[in-house]
């Protein structure tokens, strides 16, 4: 098991497949894609792929299988609650061929937790996991989420995802951390593609973003300088921030306060 | 060509490619998914997947043929801008086997829009599109997306999406249209469970979706009926409210104001 702190070489990769017809309907605004991916660049695993699909078995199983052997880390949310539209645990025990269980010890938790009226049979539904499968523990409703090989299966609702990933957090081994620097230029996106070209093609080791903007009406660009050299981000940032002052465009570089 | 309002029999899919880094970095928060959601919702088409994949060829390709044979309309959001980082277009040719030209109206609208000095070979690039794609008028910036058969290519920044899929309402053909009500319920999911579970068996023509939130510490659940049939949706609605009515527990319906 990997101890906290321990770092792989080179890059880690992570998917989300986020299971609900609530996002694909306009109705819920996802808030753990771009939690998950902060989460994740912290501790240098990168998020390269994330998928919406339905509560369609045919689907989540296509969907788990197709994105599980194309990561080291694939992470799914929602469809773990009581309800007949929750369907995640079994479609993940059909993707591993494995059998569907009632896992001991998170019935013990749920039966620990709710009086005996409310254990209901719906209720021991989020006991249900695929055999072998490892827990991660919810401190915010009890029903856990579960681990099986790479796949971890976490809830839907942001608080309660947000604290199973603190919990698997000691289990996540990251390799080299992205870093990234932000310049803000004052002029618009195509004024700059020459130059953004040259550099990105001096310094092909780190990726160079270009996000246009309007503030008050003027046209700017957000470049966003990103990878795991920092000698080359910085190299590459300061020809940029040089080749501004040099022809009068005006530039700053943004700080993010945490 | 669909004329406005026609509409086809039975069920009309789209999937959503959003292409982009800053998203997976969790950078940037996508708006475009929940707003063509809803949008195509009101014309009769349903968002059936939607998958975000980084700035990387191989990667938007394969995704773009994946997913354009699953559904009646594929939408693109992201990577049609001057710069380094914009590769859709090239990667939609690929994706067809076509070659990848300037197309001449896109580029005669860059060099009618421009003063002389601005009309770069970056903003020209604007102007690429696969050999015989329909362009999408862009009323924001007039670098236009444009359409493959039944791929649809649109702007990234949400205010120039939207615009661009105004343009394309009249020719976008949707099916029956998606109806849905709420039933808001001050109890918590697990105790609706068998209820719901039972309803959605004798309803199987539509979704009854479960979605459990706290208001003030206290637990409920939305429950949304959702589907084209519209006699079915008021039966399972009025089955739910009666069963609240007669076991105490307080419902509303929520209404959403437009």
């Amino acid at each position: 098991m990997a101890t906290d702190g321990e770092q792989k070489k080179g890059k880690v990769t992570a998917g989300l497949l986020i299971i609900g017809n609530e996002i694909l309907s306009g109705r819920t605004v996802d808030a753990n894609l771009p939690y998950l991916a902060t989460f994740l660049g912290g501790i240098g695993i990168r998020l390269v792929e994330a998928r919406v699909i339905p509560d369609i078995e045919r689907e989540i199983v296509d969907a788990v299988n197709a994105m599980r052997v194309k990561v080291d880390y694939l992470f799914t949310t929602g469809g773990i609650g009581p309800t007949h539209d929750d369907i995640t645990a079994g479609c993940i025990a059909r993707a591993f061929g494995q059998k569907l269980i009632r896992h001991p010890e998170a019935e013990r938790r749920l039966r620990a937790f709710y009086p005996p009226e409310k254990v209901t049979e719906a209720r021991l539904k989020m006991a249900e996991t695929p055999e072998g499968a490892v827990l991660i523990d919810n401190p915010v409703s009890v029903a856990p989420g579960f681990i099986v090989e790479n796949v971890h299966v976490l809830a839907g609702v942001p608080k309660i995802m947000q604290a199973m990933l603190d919990i698997l957090k000691p289990r996540l081994v990251g390799g080299a951390l992205v870093h990234s620097r932000t310049l803000v230029v004052f002029k618009g996106e195509g004024d700059m593609a020459a130059v953004l070209g040259a550099i990105q093609g001096r310094y092909p080791a780190i990726d160079i973003g270009s996000y246009p903007f309007f503030r008050m009406d003027k046209p700017g660009t957000s470049i966003v300088f990103r990878g795991d050299d920092v000698p080359a981000i910085d190299a590459a940032f300061a020809e940029l921030e040089a080749y501004c002052r040099a022809s009068g465009v005006e530039c700053r570089e943004e700080v993010l306060l945490a």
